[in-house]
């Protein structure tokens, strides 16, 4: 889609940092701001206006997410929800096991915040382990099977890798899971709009989700709790049954519940033209011989292609595309800011020298062809030079 | 304000559970949903625009409560900054005393979702101490100046009770905390657009705000964190300089930001205005002998009137002001869904059956003088014939 800035409109080649909201989101978070503001706690009338908003909200998003409405618990962000359920399942082991069962087990290539938060419980006495990938970016699931006993309280995975799309095996984590007595998390927040994610098929316990990946507005999420798992708090209080205090973000979760009937209605045909054009796109992009798609032989979302340019640095290659219209990412978008070579593709095994090398193009429900062919031109103008000085400088003369 | 419900206008006197979000507030967020919504940790053009966005929202908000920009740590609201201040000032206490001052003292009538979260430290270890009030709500400032020793982590108070209006003693408890070398954190949430509230000269180390109660979005917030005072994340990660983790919430900082604004502007004037029309509708209301007044004798807000219709129940009261246009609140909206005595009342020495028919008229920016005769004639229509039963009827008759 076009991002129109200063004038000139842009090909924003980015949504795995973030999506636009969707105008049907937008509208309904106006309403939920002019007519559904009163708070749903309150007994009135106009609270309970208020509370059925709230509730159509919810069935609206656990028809999307395939859980039940009981099982949703609307958060702040996947963030809040990545917290809650690390914390909450850790303390809930600890309790029942008597300190027993007490192991954090994560993959190698988590986000940034929840492998800070890891470190900070390491840092307090709980044991953590990192499951490794290869160089595909593919759990090892041999390593994971030797890691995942009985002393672990909780295994916690994204379901997609947010820098290169490889999927993770998430039916094999959770018979592993389920075989040692341990719940399964899955931070899901790149899978949603990206792929048929079903909860109450997926033997996943707790699921993180977050709206603004989704076309839905940003400071609104969920953790949707397996019926019958018993989670303690993160925020004390009354709301979403005692699980989050809090009053409730009405117009954030309005604008999550259109945002999930949207992408509803639209995934089938979403996932078919995002595998079309990320495949065009790769395509083009491989026709360079210098190009290393990272994952290419692993299972991956159908929006993502993760790739360098020889051995160019990243934030030159984001320059030149950028000003020559095209915005995409270096890994990350949280650490995006600083200088650090990405830690996923250095757990897959390169090179601090290529692991600052890595692009990425992640497109969105709004991607169009002519968008795709423009990247393409503006790599060939702009990036073409720099991967073979020398004929190309020669034809430009 | 007019809250118009099926047809029919509603006097709204509830602006304590929750405020209309003003229309500019309305408009900002839409911009930033429309053309601000890139991830303000993106380092392209549109994440910067976004990251700018964040950074006026700030000073806009830091201005209006008297901090720093680098003071604020946007959240989704006050009770996660609640927990945030909670959390991470026992904490903090914990690592720098090797587990010395640990303890934790609160006032007897803080906000049900503080209290729960005490009740659970408790449950975990954590000394907690509550400061008790006399008849009238005030803080017993003996009792304190007993309980604030130098094993006191943290005070944690509100700046004015919710159902009652009545003010704490901010300075004298910032002076008690600072002799004792403990924090004093302060949940502000009721104080914002209805004092002047200035937290660079209040002596406050860690202040909750909330923007749902200033006419603001719900579902954002902010700790103030004193400059120097190092407090753990509660949620890991890179945003907020490391002090709160998840991308940010930006159309809801932007709305909060637009009534910062607003009501920075308007203030003078709001409180002119409420503190009139809260002293006709009181005024009014005492015309009844059987109407007590709580707190009447002490420091409050300029908006709220807590007071019982002898000893009716709430619930009864409620209900035919409702049906005859007018909405106000039996204590918290976060309670008052259950059928439970107000804690605030039975702490200020209250039966339960007298704190069961506390009602809390809260008036807002919007309430014009018209509702509060609308009001006035409500209660001498439905809740008069209950209060003189037989003159009423003879003359109804």
């Amino acid at each position: 889609m076009n991002m129109s800035l200063a004038g000139a409109s842009l090909v924003y080649l980015d949504h795995n940092a973030t999506t636009r909201p969707a105008p049907e989101v937008v509208t309904e978070m106006v309403d939920a701001l002019e007519l559904g503001w009163a708070n749903p706690s309150s007994t009135h009338e106009p609270g309970q206006g208020a509370r059925r908003l709230l509730a159509d909200a919810r069935t609206r998003v656990a028809a999307f997410l395939g859980c039940q409405g009981t099982e949703l618990v609307f958060t702040s962000g996947a963030t809040e929800a990545n917290h809650m359920a690390v914390l909450g399942a850790l303390e809930a082991a600890r309790a029942a096991s008597g300190g027993q069962r007490r192991r954090l087990v994560l993959s190698a290539v988590e986000h940034p915040g929840l492998l800070a938060l890891a470190r900070r419980l390491q840092g307090e006495g709980v044991p953590v382990d990192l499951i490794p990938v290869d160089t595909q970016g593919r759990l090892d699931l041999d390593a994971a099977r030797a890691l995942i006993r009985d002393d672990v309280a909780l295994v916690s995975v994204m379901g997609a890798n947010n820098e290169t799309g490889v999927l993770m095996p998430v039916a094999e984590l959770a018979a592993l899971a389920r075989a040692a007595g341990s719940l399964l998390h899955v931070d899901a927040t790149q899978l949603l709009g990206k792929s048929r994610l079903h909860f109450a098929s997926s033997g996943i316990d707790l699921m993180s989700v977050s709206a603004h990946k989704l076309h839905g507005p940003k400071g609104v999420g969920a953790l949707v709790v397996r019926k019958g798992v018993v989670l303690p708090a993160l925020l004390s209080g009354r709301q979403e049954r005692n699980r989050r205090g809090g009053t409730e973000n009405t117009p954030g979760i309005a604008g999550f519940a259109a945002a999930c009937e949207l992408a509803r209605r639209t995934l089938d045909e979403d996932l078919a033209r995002m595998t079309a054009l990320r495949e065009r796109l790769e395509d083009g992009l491989r026709a360079w011989p210098q190009v290393q798609v990272y994952g290419r032989q692993a299972a991956r979302l159908p929006n993502t292609v993760c790739l360098r340019f020889g051995a160019l640095d990243s934030d030159q290659v984001l320059n030149r595309l950028e000003n020559a219209g095209v915005v995409a990412s270096s890994g990350a978008a949280c650490t995006a800011a600083g200088t650090q070579p990405s830690h996923v593709l250095l757990a897959m095994g390169e090179s601090a020298l290529h692991a600052k090398a890595g692009v990425r193009f992640s497109l969105g429900r709004e991607t169009a062809a002519a968008e795709i062919q423009r990247a393409l031109d503006a790599v060939a103008r702009v990036i073409g030079p720099l991967l073979a000085p020398i004929e190309t400088t020669a034809m430009a003369a």
